[in-house]
C-alpha cells in the first residue's frame, strides 16, 4: 500500500465535512483512523481505506496529529474532555466553526493539558476540500504548524498559517464572511435598481466584475492609509464630501423607482456621520474610523 | 496641423473634468471648441489648441457633437435652454451627473426641440480620462452614439453604449458605487475586527483580494439564479440558515472585541428577515426578494 511512509492522522468527526477532511488524508496515503458519534456515517471513508475507531480513546492513541471537525465547541468538549489526559504531547487542530474567545479558552485548556492546540476555519465548502484554491487558515503554534504542514496543506492549496494568535482564524473568518456579505448585498441592490429598466442581473454582472477589480485598487490605497495611523487619510481619488452627493443620488434612485432602500440609507447615514466628525475633506479610509468604534 | 479630417467637437463646461475632456479631444487632434461661463479656466485648453467661444450660441453652432459637463442639470439648463433653437439636429452628449429621472426628462426636451441626446456617467476621475482603464457609460439613441463612437471613445478604453433607456447610465452610475461602498464598507469591518488582535490593514488585504475573487464567482451563480425569476434559489454553496448562522458569528465578534457591530446587525436582520419569508433552504440569491421591494 502507498504512503505506509505518511505521517498516521485521526479524524475525529465525520459529519459533511469531516467525511471530506478524512477523505483527502486517505487519498493521499495517510494512515487515517476515524471516530464519530454515529458509526454509520465512517462506511464511506472506511471503504475507501481508513480505519473505525471504537471509542474516542482509540481515535486519539492512534496518531500524534488529531483532527476534530464537529458540530460545534460543545461538541467538541463532549467529545474531548472524557480523553483529555491522553491528549497530551499530541496536536489538536479544530476545524469546527467558533469564535475567537473560544479559540482562545481551548488554547488556554491546551497549555493546561500539554497539547498543542491549533485553531483552524474552513472557508470552502466540503466537495471543495483538497483543490488548489481552497482556503484553510490556522492560528497557533507556527511549530505545531509546520511540523504537520504537509498533511495539513493536503486539504486545500491556500492553506495559510495567519500567526500564533489563537483568535486569528475565527476573525478571519468571519471578517472575509463579512466582505462576501457586503459585496453581495450591495450588488443585489443595484441588480434591483437595474431592473427596475429592464436590465437583467447577467448583463450589470460583467460591469459589476469588472468595476470590483477597480473598487480592490481603491481598498489598497485604503489599507495603507489605516495603518498610518496619522489620521491623515488624504483624498487621492475623491473626498467624503463627494461619496456623500453620490450616496444621497443612489438612496435617491432606490427610492425613486421604488426599489428597497434601507441598505443606501443605511450606508448615507454613515457617511454622514463621517462628513460630520470633520472628515468631509479626506479620503473614504477617513470612515475607518466609524468601524473602529463602537457607537455611543 | 494634423487631424483636421477628424469630427469637430464643442466641450461645454470646463470645471476639473471638462478641461480633462478637453484636452483629451485636442490632444487626438480634433477640432476642439470650448465655453465656459468663467472664460479664464479655458486658458489651458486653449494654449494646448482648443478656440474658445465668445458665447453659448457660438459653440453650439461649431459642430454637431456637444459635450456638456457642467457641475449639475439646473446649470446645464441654464446653459443650453436660451440657445435650444440652435440645438436641433446636433447630438448633445452630456456628462454632467443627474439622476436617471432627469436623463428621461432631457430625452423628452430633445426629442420636442429635435436633438439626438446621449445620457453619460463618467466612472474616474479627471487624471484618468483618456485611459485604457477608465470607464465612461452612455445611455440613449445607439445610432448617435455610434456616428461619434470613435470620438467618445477617446474619453476611456471602458467606453461602453449601454442601451437605448436614458435612464440606464444613471442607473448603472449608482449601483456601481453601491458596490464600491459596499465591498469597502465590508472590508474597513474586518480591518476594525482584526486590528483588535494587532492585525495591520495591510495583512488583511491579500487575504480579502484573494477572497473577493471568489466572491466574483458566487455573485456570478446569483446573477443567473435572480434572471431565472422562477424564485427557486437553489443553495448550490450554502444556505439562508448557514449564512444567518455565521452573520450571527460575526455580530459576536464584533461586539465581544469593542468595535462597531452596526453593520453586521444591519445585515443580519436583513438575513433573518429573509429567513422569515421561508427562504432558510435557499442560496444567498434569495435575499434579491428583499432588495427588490420596499420595506413595508
Ligand atoms: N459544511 C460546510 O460547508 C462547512 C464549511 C466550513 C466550515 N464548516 C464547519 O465544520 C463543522 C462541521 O460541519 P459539517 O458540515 O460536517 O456538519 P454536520 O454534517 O452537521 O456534522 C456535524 C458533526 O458533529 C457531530 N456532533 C454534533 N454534536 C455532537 C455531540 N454532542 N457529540 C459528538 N458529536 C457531535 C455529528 O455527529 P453525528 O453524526 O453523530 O450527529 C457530526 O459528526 C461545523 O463547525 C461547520 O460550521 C462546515
Ligand atoms: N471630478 C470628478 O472626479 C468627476 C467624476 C465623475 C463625474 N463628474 C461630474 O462631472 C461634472 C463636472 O464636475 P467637475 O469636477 O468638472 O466640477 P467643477 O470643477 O466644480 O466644475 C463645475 C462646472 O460647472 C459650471 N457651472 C456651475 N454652475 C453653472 C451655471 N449655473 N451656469 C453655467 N455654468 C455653471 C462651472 O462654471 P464656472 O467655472 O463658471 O464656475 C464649471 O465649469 C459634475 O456633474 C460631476 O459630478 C466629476
Amino acid at each position: 500500500m502507498a504512503g505506509t511512509d505518511r505521517t498516521p492522522v485521526t479524524v475525529i468527526g465525520l459529519g459533511l465535512m469531516g467525511q471530506a477532511l478524512a477523505s483527502a488524508f486517505v487519498a493521499a496515503g495517510h494512515p487515517t483512523t476515524v471516530w464519530n458519534r454515529s458509526a454509520d456515517k465512517a462506511a464511506a471513508v472506511v471503504e475507501q481505506g481508513a480505519v473505525l475507531a471504537d471509542t474516542p480513546a482509540e481515535a486519539v492513541a492512534a496518531s500524534e496529529l488529531l483532527v476534530v471537525c464537529l458540530l460545534d465547541n460543545d461538541a467538541v468538549h463532549a467529545v474531548l474532555d472524557p480523553v483529555a489526559g491522553s491528549l497530551a504531547g499530541r496536536v489538536v487542530a479544530n476545524l469546527t466553526s467558533g469564535s475567537s474567545d473560544q479559540a482562545r479558552e481551548n488554547a488556554a485548556w491546551a497549555e493546561e493539558v500539554g497539547f498543542s492546540y491549533l485553531d483552524a476555519a474552513i472557508m470552502t465548502v466540503p466537495a471543495a476540500v483538497g483543490a488548489p484554491e481552497s482556503v484553510v487558515f490556522y492560528s497557533g503554534p507556527r511549530e505545531a504548524y509546520d511540523r504537520h504542514g504537509d498533511t495539513l496543506r493536503l486539504l486545500g492549496g491556500g492553506t495559510t498559517h495567519l500567526g500564533e494568535d489563537h483568535a486569528l482564524s475565527a476573525l478571519y473568518d468571519v471578517s472575509l464572511l463579512g466582505v462576501m456579505w457586503g459585496t453581495l448585498n450591495s450588488f443585489l441592490q443595484g441588480a434591483a435598481l437595474l431592473s427596475t429598466a429592464e436590465v437583467k442581473a447577467a448583463d450589470f454582472l460583467p460591469l459589476a466584475l469588472r468595476w470590483i477589480d477597480t473598487v480592490k485598487l481603491f481598498a489598497t490605497d485604503y489599507a495603507a492609509q489605516i495603518d498610518r495611523k496619522d489620521g491623515a487619510f488624504p483624498a487621492n481619488d475623491a473626498t467624503m464630501e463627494v461619496h456623500l452627493g453620490a450616496v444621497q443620488h443612489l438612496l435617491h434612485e432606490s427610492e425613486a423607482q421604488g426599489v428597497n432602500a434601507e441598505l443606501p440609507r443605511f450606508v448615507h447615514g454613515l457617511m454622514e456621520r463621517t462628513v460630520a466628525e470633520g472628515f468631509g475633506q479626506n479620503s473614504y479610509a477617513s470612515m475607518s474610523e466609524l468601524f473602529r468604534t463602537p457607537r455611543k
